[in-house]
Order: structure tokens, then sequence, then C-alpha cells
């Protein structure tokens, strides 16, 4: 390719598309667009501002160009046409849905990654990505002090592998739970297969189910209440299962959660566990967001009974400074994950695989390619040591519950649910119902359209409240003031109407 | 976090996880390094020779340290640990499996993308993400000569998405394809309902089928024959579906592929679509990676039906100078998708969704984070234009041919099928097929184990047979004609032995 040489009616020349001088000359130029942008990012409204179809109509180029276009003139429409629809998940002001919180390492990990570019399906298309990726597996489930049944060190035939996202997680595990239990009980039997999640489980569940072949007919979604902090009642979990068996239907699968999205609810882990062992029910464990700040030691009796589950995940792209996406996901059993994965074309078939010796990842997950995630995670633990990282979550846990004092302090408002973690759920309270949900909607847009802050809403029993969420990487306290301060303002402006 | 300090045992300051200034430092250096490896890329054996368990091995570091290291220290254990055990997919004597191509405005655009670091499952979590999207895939589809009923611009309902690999492609249009069936003919009908492919399918239909709950019994593998150059005959897929209709089963869904992974074999797709329209038969089109050489006009061809298919994929990761992941899915029906993958929450309940006048992509995929992919696509098709890339994919199947022609003018070997695009199979010819094999096998682990190229195999019709793949970005002709005369030298010792 480095012969080819091409003169673009502009004038560019193109030696070949990874020239490495040219590759470090462009690399740079974009280096530096970033750390302007993030230098620059509280100047941006938080939540976008644009309309629907808004780059179609502003973009004059209608179709891909002919002719090449230079670096310049792309970061110029970067600027011009991006920026404007880019909702900033990196500002100091992003409060929405949860982090995703990436750092300097997290970033030049992906680049190493993106770098090499290597596809590891398998142990032998890059030994590196397999064997780095078993090794940080292990290293951040001893940081979380998991039991040793989940990790490769602990030598029982547990372990870790880096998915995509938490459905991918939900969905792998669902799959491999369903093909175990139907061997033993027959392929006929999948009809009377059930799963079980409460009302604030995250949707992942529900999709995996659907995508795996359940009917709604066989999910059950188990209603919980705000007296339980909208945990699942291992009281209701048993009630079902008992009305499921009555009714000839096979409990398989439950999906407890550490951290709900809603709320940052924490499922009675120990107790579910209980009824689901007595019950042959597979147990996973979604820690999305909250499962990495349980590396603080006085955080960890929230995963109290993961010993007892199946398999349990987390997000190292939500809240540990590694950027998307980077899903770990444990089991202390993954054969029943590769009795249902494993696909062995004689393309793929090569000596490693033979000898037994290897982890093959593309049998551990739904798709076969995978990128080098593990090269991400490594830089960040290393970069950072397992001390700051967990003053970094520390940190952002002090700044919410200073967040939570704020709101305490004034009488307009509540937090709606104890804090957790770095979420604290408030509203404007009103003594009916249907004008508080409004209000508080009407306060939700005001702040979101403000530009100055982006928040979210969940409703919880009939509840619409605004969700607060801290773990930016470049959030300081002098943030988390400020939006309170907003929120003040625009409710004194609610309040005036 | 700006307020956070701290000072480790090694004296290293860290200020923020993401302060602009060390960000724009730590990425230099790290662009260096990756420069600094394409430049030294020849040196590395193409394939790694370490041997299972290398890193725990070598690696002194057993557990997360909790202090922080430097990044020149993690870059020094990147050159010691990482290097050794990765294979070089970059390297332009990687001739194995297909390629993963990248390029440096692939590879710039990926460095944006985690930048923004946005995770636009919905519109308006980040409107760019969702409408650059959908601008790409229409600009890609246009260079293909797609029908319109595949595109946004065509107003007819279809349109685009970039997911991550094309299991996840094949996996959401066949859930979608089979609710689709169900809904109509009722959920009691799962177990009669069948998937089709050949015996030259790429693993990911099985392994899709598997996910969505299919058995053993719904899974179809037609045999193909070395006369019909592997591809997928029209007659055996009739009988076939004749077939399962008399014993009460339900045709669903067909991958045709164009350019097989074994051999670059095309299916008939005009003849097949044909037959599979006459039985309500759902049908994927599998151009994962073949589809992008399609932009040019003497390859469209290839494609000629798809406008009577449901779906058509590609992979831009593999041959298209995109870093992974990045497949790129059209679908004429996109509502098929979203009626399967739709789960709306009431915390992303929002008003632009209800608006309906936004394209929400968590509906067209598995999961629901997703990364910004449609940047680097929209970065490498500004970068280079049409008329280059062109000109680079055709480059490519030049020095194919190239080395088609030279394996032909040894006749100890054979090229096996004809070369349909940057792909020859090639096998030393002996008149006994065991031998050939075992020969074959032979010469393909020398090759390999040299370390100057790395080759895959393939096994079709009892036979073995060695995969030349040209692809890599930085591969000139000058390593197609080394490759071949390291084929011949270690041809001669074979024959000496």
């Amino acid at each position: 390719m480095g012969s080819i040489h091409y003169e673009g009616n502009d004038n560019i020349h193109i030696t070949s598309p990874l020239d490495p001088e040219e590759f470090r000359n462009q690399a740079y130029k974009v280096v530096d667009f970033i750390a302007d942008y993030y230098k620059n990012i509280e100047q941006f409204p938080v939540l976008s501002q644009v309309h629907p179809g808004y780059l179609r109509k502003t973009l004059t180029q209608q179709s891909a160009p002919d002719d090449p276009e230079c670096l310049e003139s792309i970061l110029r429409d970067v600027d011009r046409f991006v920026i404007p629809g880019i909702s900033h998940w990196q500002s100091p002001n992003f409060f929405a849905y949860f982090p995703s919180s990436s750092s300097s390492a997290g970033l030049v990990g992906e680049m190493l990654s993106t770098g090499f570019n290597v596809v590891g399906f398998n142990w032998v298309s890059s030994p590196a990505a397999t064997e780095l990726e078993m090794l940080v597996v292990d290293w951040f489930g001893e940081m979380l002090k998991l039991p040793k049944c989940f990790l490769f060190s602990g030598g029982g035939g547990g372990g870790g592998v880096l998915q995509g996202t938490t459905c991918e997680a939900i969905l792998s595990t669902l799959v491999a739970a369903r093909d175990q239990k139907l061997k033993v009980i027959g392929r006929d039997m999948f009809s009377k297969l059930v799963v079980y999640g409460s009302d604030q489980t995250h949707m992942s569940l529900q999709k995996a189910a659907q995508v795996a072949g359940f009917g709604e007919e066989n999910f059950r979604v188990i209603k919980t209440t705000k007296s339980d902090s909208f945990g699942l009642s291992p009281t209701s979990l048993k009630m079902a299962i008992q009305s499921d068996i009555e009714k000839g239907f096979v409990p398989l699968y439950l999906c407890a959660t550490i951290g709900t999205t809603s709320t940052n609810a924490v499922d009675p882990l120990d107790s579910l566990c209980e009824i689901a062992q007595q019950n042959g029910i597979w147990v996973h464990v979604d820690a999305a967001y909250a499962g990495s700040v349980c590396i603080c030691p006085e955080f960890r009796h929230f995963l109290n009974g993961v010993e007892k589950a199946n398999s349990f995940s987390l997000n190292a792209h939500k809240w540990f400074f590694t950027a998307p996406d980077c899903c770990c996901l444990w089991l202390k059993d993954p054969s029943a994950l590769r009795n249902s994965l494993s696909v062995n074309p004689s393309y793929l078939e090569n000596k490693a695989t033979d000898s037994g010796e290897v982890v093959d990842y593309k049998d551990w997950q739904i798709t076969l390619s995978r990128r080098f995630r593990a090269m991400k995670l490594w830089v960040v633990m290393k970069s950072y040591g397992v001390a700051n990282l967990r003053m970094f979550l520390r940190s952002h846990v002090k700044m919410a519950k200073i967040f939570e004092e704020l709101v305490g302090r004034d009488e307009r408002f509540e937090v709606v649910v104890p804090r957790n973690f770095g979420l604290v759920c408030f509203r404007l309270l009103f003594s009916e119902i249907d004008k508080s949900n409004a209000m508080n909607l009407k306060l939700l847009e005001r702040i979101n359209k403000s530009g100055r802050a982006y928040m979210t809403h969940a409703m919880v029993a009939g509840m619409y409240l605004i969700r607060f969420s801290v773990g930016g990487t470049m959030t300081e306290e002098r943030h988390i003031v400020t939006a309170w301060k907003l929120v003040q303002e625009l409710a004194n402006e609610i309040y005036l109407m």
C-alpha cells in the first residue's frame, strides 16, 4: 500500500492509509482536539439542545465525498456539526443516568488496544489478549474480595470475562442456565421455565429473556415497595416461586441487583440466594454501577451473599474510569457458558485449543470477534493503583452525600430513599401525588433546558423523582454546590408561577 | 476531583484522573508508542510464539498494585509482557483469517469517539451519535448501491444501524424474524421453526440460533459441493424446504453469504431469495468480509438479488479501514427488529421518543449501551474519499491476484477454488487426500512457526487448504512476493524430508 499515491482535487497526498508518521501527526492533532474539548467542556450545554433531524438539516454534505478531506477540515466539521448534538457525558455537570466516567488512563488504554487492533476470539489469535484478560479479571475479583471460586487463580474452574455490556452478561448467563436446565428436564419443557426479577431490575433482563426465546408468561416481575427501600423481598420471591411450581412451571433464573437504576436499591443477596439454591435457580448478580465501589472495604458488605450466586457482573465503563465498553462478568462454573456458546468450525481448529490448556473466550460470550478490552482495564489499575481508585470513588460518594445534605436542608424537598452510593433521589414535595409529579417533571425540564446541568428522572411506586448521579471524573465539590443552587433557583421560579 | 492530590510511594502526583493537560501529555506518549510499533512491526513474529500460561509465568506483578505506576513503566511492561503475546494483525505479513484492517483515519476516529465517550442508547442521550449513524449508514448504502428501501433517505421506513459484530446482526435479525412469525402462527409453534444455512455459512448463524433458543432439530446445514464452488445450491435449498414442510416444520430464516469464511464462496442470492420469498422466509445476507469491496462497480454484481433480501450486513472493521468493532446492518423493515428488541422502562421516557420523530437505536440491537461507532466510519469516509477507498480495496485484490498467479506457476501447488476477492485458497497437491492434508498441515505449521507470515487453514469437502487472505493496510506487493517465496522454500524442505 505504501506505493499508492493519489492527488485529490484539493491536493491531499495520501501515501498509505496507515503510514506511521502520518498517523503520528494526525493523532497528535486529535489528542489536542480532545484535550481542548475537555478544557472547554463546561462551555457547552450539558444536554444537547438540538431538535430531531438537526444534522441532515444543517449538513451540506449529503453523501460520502469522492475526494479526500484533510483532518483540519474534518475537525472543523466535528466542531460545527457534531458537538452541538453531543450530550456531554464527560462534563462535570453531567448527573444523568449513571456515569460513563473515563480517565486519562482509560483513554490511553483504549488507544493502545485500538492500536494493536487484534481480534482475540481464541487464545491463538492473540495470546496476550486472552491472558491479560484472565489476569485483570482476577485482579479485579481480588480487589472486590470475590470468593476464590469466581477466580481463575482459585483453581476450581471459575473465572471471569470482559464482555461489552450488562445486557450481554445477562443474556449469556441466562442462555447458559436455560440450556443446563433443559438438558436435565428435556427441551420440550422450554415453555415452562421462569425468569425472575423485580420491578426495579434493569430492562436488560427483560430484553435478554425476549432474545433467548422466553415468552411473557415465563417472565415474573416481582413488585417492590418503599418500605423495603425498593429491594426485592425474599418473601415475595418465595411466594412467586411456590405459585409457579404449583402451576407446573420450572423456576430457572433470578437477576438480583446491587444498586438499581431508579434508586440504587440493593436486593438482599444472601436471603435471595438461599431461596434460589433451594429451588435450583441460577442467580446472577447485576452490580453494573455499584459493583466498582465495593473495592472499598466499607462498601463490601453490599456484596455479602455473592458467594452463593452463580454469576456476578459490573460495568467498569460506568464507575471505574474505563472507557466503554467493558463489562466484567465472573462465574463459578463457566463450563455452563461454554456448553451453550461454543461453536467450533474447522477453520478455527488449532493445537492450543486441542491441548485444553487455554481459554478461548469466543465460547464465553455471544459474539465471535472481541476487542482487546483487558488492555484499558490493566492500564487503569496500574496508572492509579488500588489506593487512589478507592479514594476517587469515595470522593464521588462524599459529593453525593453533600448534595443529599443540601436537599435535606430545604424543606420544600425530600430525599426519597436513603442514599447507598453516589445517587441521590429527590423531589419537590406536594401533598397531592399528581401535582408533585407534574411539578418535578417541570423542574427537571427546566434544569436540563438551562444547559447548566443534566439530570434524569425515575418513576417508582407512582412517584416521579429526580436522580442526581455523581461519578463524572471531572466533577468537583463546586459543581455539586452550583447544581444545587440551580435546582433551588428553578424551584423558586416554579413556585412563583 | 481536581482537588484530590496524592503522593504515591514512588512520588507520582495524581491531580485528577482526567486532567486535560495530563491527558495531552500521556496521549502524546502513547501515540508515539503506537507509531513506533507500526514502524517496527515487521521485526516481530507475526504469529505470537508464546506458550499457554506465558503471562502468569513471566509477570512478577501478581495483583493490582496499591500505588500508581508511571506511564513509562506501564509502556515498558507492554513491551516486555504484552507484545510477545500479540499476534500482529496489523503486520503487512498477516494473511490469516480475514483482515482487521485499520488506518490512520480509523484510529483517530476511534480516539474521537472514545474522547466524547457518549452512551447513545437513545436519541436524547446524545443526538449526534444517532444522527451521524443514520447519515453514515445511508452514505455507505449509497456507495454500495443498495436499493433505496434499505436506506433512511429512501423514505419507506428502511434504514441501517452500526452493531458490534456480524454475530449480533444475525442474532438480532433472527430474533426479529422469529417473533414476527410466531405472532402469526402462535408461540407454541416455536419448536417447528427452521433456520437454514449451508455447511459454509459462518459459525455465527449456529451460535445465534443456539442463543435464540432453537434446538438442533430446527437448524439445517445444507451441504455444498466443489462443483458449485461451495455456494449454496438453490435446488438443495428447495429440497430441504419441501422436506421440512412435509414434516410439519415452518421455514423461517435463511442466511446467505457473499464471501464465505473458508473459500470466499458466493451464494447465488437472486435464486435463493426467490425461493425464500415463495416460502415466507426471512433472508439475511452476510457479506461480513466481501461486502466492502462491492463499493467498486466491478464487484457490485455479487450483490445482485439483495433487493429481494430482508437484511444485509458487512463488517467495516474487516475490510473498510475502520477499527473494531463496526458491523453495518441494513434492513428493509426495521420495525420487526424494534418489535422484538424494544423495552421501554420509565427511567428512559423522554419527549423526543414520545414524538415518534427520532430513532432510538437501543431498539435495533441486543444491548442497551452502545459506543459512538459512527464517528470513526465518518472520519474514514471523509479522510480518504470514495475514489481512494475503491483504489485501496482494488490494490488488495490485485495483490491477491498476483499471489494466485505465483501459485499457478508452481506445478506442485493448486489454487483450490476460483478467487473472487482478496482470498487465495491453495494447497500442495498429492494423489492421496490424506497425504495431501497432512503435508499441507505441516507446511502451514512451518510457515507460521517461521514468524515471517501468518496464514490459516480451512477444511472443505475433506480437503485441508491454506488460506492466503490479503487486506492488511500496510501490505505491499513486496510482502506478497516474499510470502510466496517463503511458502516455496518451506515446501522444498517438506519434499526433502
